[in-house]
């Protein structure tokens, strides 16, 4: 059976920019432009040339893509033609083989907020799309409101958007712009357009998450017959986010009855990347990753109730609905009051560690692990911290070095020239093989920049380990995490630090305590441990 | 016309719980279900009494709910009476008034998990209901993996399910255990067991959200005939969590067809306190509140775009699917590089600054927000920071005090039992009123334990502002969040310090620098000013 092709086109440049606390710099938008290229999608919309600066920046100098670049832009405004409208000869101006412009269906905001009749909207639309189409370009329509518009005037918002497929846009994108649309809503209007003779092909899906149907509104408007999807990486996008790509993407390829009866430009082996390019958003924006995002997220395979933790020891499918390495990602047995001792031997065997059933030391390792999330630490993610916690108990984890004490100055002050600088300085005092190291070490960077108390106290800790400096060289601190949470009745302050070598291997390492200083200090220290058992540091005449 | 009765079945403290990271306490347990009876859900699933410790004490004195408290268990194992399971027992001694116990109905896992006969496994499920039917109890059976099952060998699923609901079950409750159901797979199968001769008042529905559709496949076997929903607040639960009533009570009070046609047990005015319930459940778990939650999120009822934040002011249905003071939240229009003067002075007049269209005030704020958010800063959630900073612009903040230096030291060593301690000590110098003041303060609580650095200083800096001091008296640190960003080429550090105050207000700061302990000071000195600017404490010789 031949698949019917099916679109998909990423506006996370244009509409996942309106998300709160986003902004892409030029630069960020062309690493964002590459993780969607690699990925498949057919349609990389860059922005809105002429509407922000960024954007134009970005198609002054486009990325070369598989995909169609495509600005965005809206219809021509009324006494002008298009022509001669500045807004509109912004975005053609930017040269891309397509261009998107929205305009309105919905006889509602055609008065209130255009102040226009319905007819001259109309014939905007139809100049609008004409223009693009003589220029030689592609031209998609995004029909704003067109649920709401349906809902209160089938007519004209049938009209107005057939007009657009009239006028020879390729694509009529069907928007749920306030995101109040439900899936029954979606597939009687996406039905009504292509019942009055707007073909399938030619339709488009646009939603947003507002009530958590973005994801099934998409899938509905695809079994009415549109076979253009619209979305955004990591479900980006303004007020709850645009219908998330990331999650179609994999529905898409992997379930029933999309998998046969489509084809899309994302392979089976780009979908294996899918959680790398979900985590390189994050990363490019500097977000924490959603944990229980769909297929991706770092929760979406980890199995926490002691019944199925035991039944995916048997066999993974009995609890999982695909397998995580089809996108990329892999199957967590978290360590929590609610794990019984299976989950704990598998996660311990995940790190190369076998212990026998029944040793005595698996109750002493949850026992401990009990208490100290009592007192505010989590072993969620700080696997490492946990390694460290249960090699301990194990009897496998040796001391390397032990630190005596050490202080740290943080000091802000005007300089010389009446400026105020800040500086921060570290000792620390460690033995290694019985011998007192004594390191100090400052915060400022090579290009004189104060980089902060952490910063000097994990210079000042790594500066001297005696036979083991070698071995910590290359560690970097990547990402450091700050939460106030309970610890019994006071609130005190955990910490955790990503952390990453040379080797490109990553580990997470907690610490708690009331001092977000003092709490960093344990994480690192962990870090480095967990490093040097891992490259194998032998623990000299402790061994 | 008379509505009917949906049911909302709440499992956030047992089916929430299997969130990575949860572990409620019987204290939090309790704050949750007085949080889920204020609202107005009809059962409250509290755990699995004999499972997990805090489940157990939980039942042992549960709180008096107006919803009907439920126990969970697992239906009895074979080769032994119901009467003699005492996995079971467990379970009926909580003695609350209906018992909820998840079986396989699914011949796989029947075979795999449990490795019995199919109609053993059925003989199972009767006895097990028959058992709480005959002491009185409402019996409620989650049937495990029921629409893989029926995918696989419907006859059998259905025979399962169904001996359930002959054996007295209140609700057979369907379970999409794996998430992986699409909503056309669960309007199928929930049909099937209402055509077999369930009658939808008896069927309920629990959905997960690993291909974020646990909404819309609530929502579509409530079309099919199903009149119960399981959810958890926030969609908190294993994986990629539950389905969120969070999301689904305003969708079915507010959205039609289910405004009309059904009537839960949450009134409309228990809905204005939802965002509320939320941010209370966030609050207990301390983690931070999803800003793009539907309805509830901070940013649901964000208008970032130019466009939409131009017509919003016109006519707020416009661009808004619901009133946000439907479900108690409110309408933002943030600061962003894409804001323009409209969506300033709309922000401005909310904090009670009239500004005039069109003063050149407006282009130098919004140049120095652009600024200053290309070094690190964000002000979407920091609003008290932007009118610190609004305010400067616009001649109308007062400066209060000079900060002239400061410095802090921090310490961990050895105390005189040879325990090991940790000590900050602060010491600041302002200047109010021409005059200098050197406070100095340490880092330990009425209890002589540590607080930290941030403490330390906090403690200085507010020791003695002269005149000021009896203002900023009550102000309390309630929340610290730090995030590694990029500003410009190097990685800063941006603080965020939420601040309340003796008359509950609650406002947002934010710092940056490579220093935490600097970007912290930065975040403390704003909320400290803008205390200041909302208590109208007077400038004195300055103004």
């Amino acid at each position: 059976m031949t698949k019917e092709r099916l679109y998909l086109y990423d506006t996370t440049l244009r509409d996942g920019q309106q998300t709160q606390g986003v902004q892409f710099s030029t630069d960020e938008k062309h690493a964002v432009a590459a993780v969607l290229d690699q990925l498949g999608v057919d349609y990389i919309e860059g922005g809105w040339p002429g509407a922000n600066p960024t954007d134009s920046d970005f198609f002054d100098a486009p990325p070369k893509t598989r995909a169609t670049m495509t600005a965005f832009g809206m219809t021509k405004r009324s006494g002008r033609s298009a022509e001669n409208d500045d807004v509109l000869a912004a975005v053609m101006n930017a040269n891309t083989p397509a261009v998107c412009l929205v305009g309105k269906t919905h006889d509602f905001h055609v008065r209130t907020a255009l102040g226009i009749s319905l007819d001259e909207n109309v014939e905007n639309i139809s100049a609008s799309v004409r223009h693009i189409v003589s220029q030689g370009r592609e031209a998609l329509f995004d029909a704003e409101h067109f649920f709401d518009g349906y809902a209160a005037n089938p007519e004209y918002t049938i009209q107005a958007a057939k007009a657009a497929y009239d006028a020879g846009a390729r694509w009529v994108v069907l928007c749920d712009t306030n995101g109040g649309a439900l899936p029954h809503d979606v597939r009687k209007a996406t039905k009504a357009l292509i019942d009055a003779g707007v073909p399938g092909d030619h339709v488009g899906i646009h939603t947003h998450n507002d009530t958590e149907n973005a994801v099934a509104n998409s899938l509905v408007a695809v079994a009415a017959g549109a076979r253009q999807i619209q979305g955004t990486l990591n479900g980006l996008g303004e007020r709850c986010g645009n219908a998330n790509l990331t999650t179609l993407i994999p529905t898409l390829l992997l379930k029933e009855p999309y998998a046969s009866q489509f084809e899309t430009g994302v392979t089976h082996d780009a979908l294996r990347g899918l959680r790398k390019a979900s985590r390189m958003l994050d990363e490019i924006l500097n977000r924490v990753p959603h944990k229980q995002a769909a297929y991706v997220g770092a929760s979406a395979f980890a199995h926490k109730a002691g019944l199925h933790a035991s039944a995916i020891a048997k066999d993974p499918t009995t609890y999982e609905h695909i397998d995580p390495a089809l996108v990329g990602n892999t199957r967590i047995i978290p360590m929590s009051n609610q794990a019984g001792q299976s989950n704990l031997r598998e996660r311990l065997s995940g790190m190369g560690i076998d212990v026998p059933k029944g040793d005595p030391a698996l109750q002493r390792i949850l026992d401990r692990v009990k208490d100290r999330e009592a007192v505010g630490y989590s072993y969620d993610t700080a696997q490492a911290s946990f390694e460290v916690l249960a090699r301990s108990e194990l009897g496998v984890m040796p001391e390397f070095f032990e630190v005596k004490r050490y202080r740290v100055t943080i000091e802000r002050r005007r300089n010389k020239y009446n400026n105020m600088v800040s500086l921060s300085e570290a000792m620390v005092v460690v033995k290694v093989d019985g011998e007192k190291m004594l390191s100090v070490s400052e915060s400022l960077g090579p290009d004189g920049c104060d980089r902060g108390p952490v910063n000097a106290l994990s210079k000042a800790l790594m500066k001297d380990l005696g036979r083991y400096s070698d071995i910590v060289d290359d560690i970097r601190l990547t990402d450091f995490k700050v939460r106030i949470t309970n610890g019994g009745t006071e609130a005190v302050t955990r910490v955790i630090i990503d952390s990453e070598d040379g080797q490109g291997r990553t580990w997470s390492t907690v610490g708690v305590s009331a001092n977000i200083v003092d709490a960093s200090f344990d994480a690192l220290v962990d870090a480095i441990r967990w490093k040097l058992v891992r490259d194998g540091a032998n623990d000299g005449p402790k061994s």
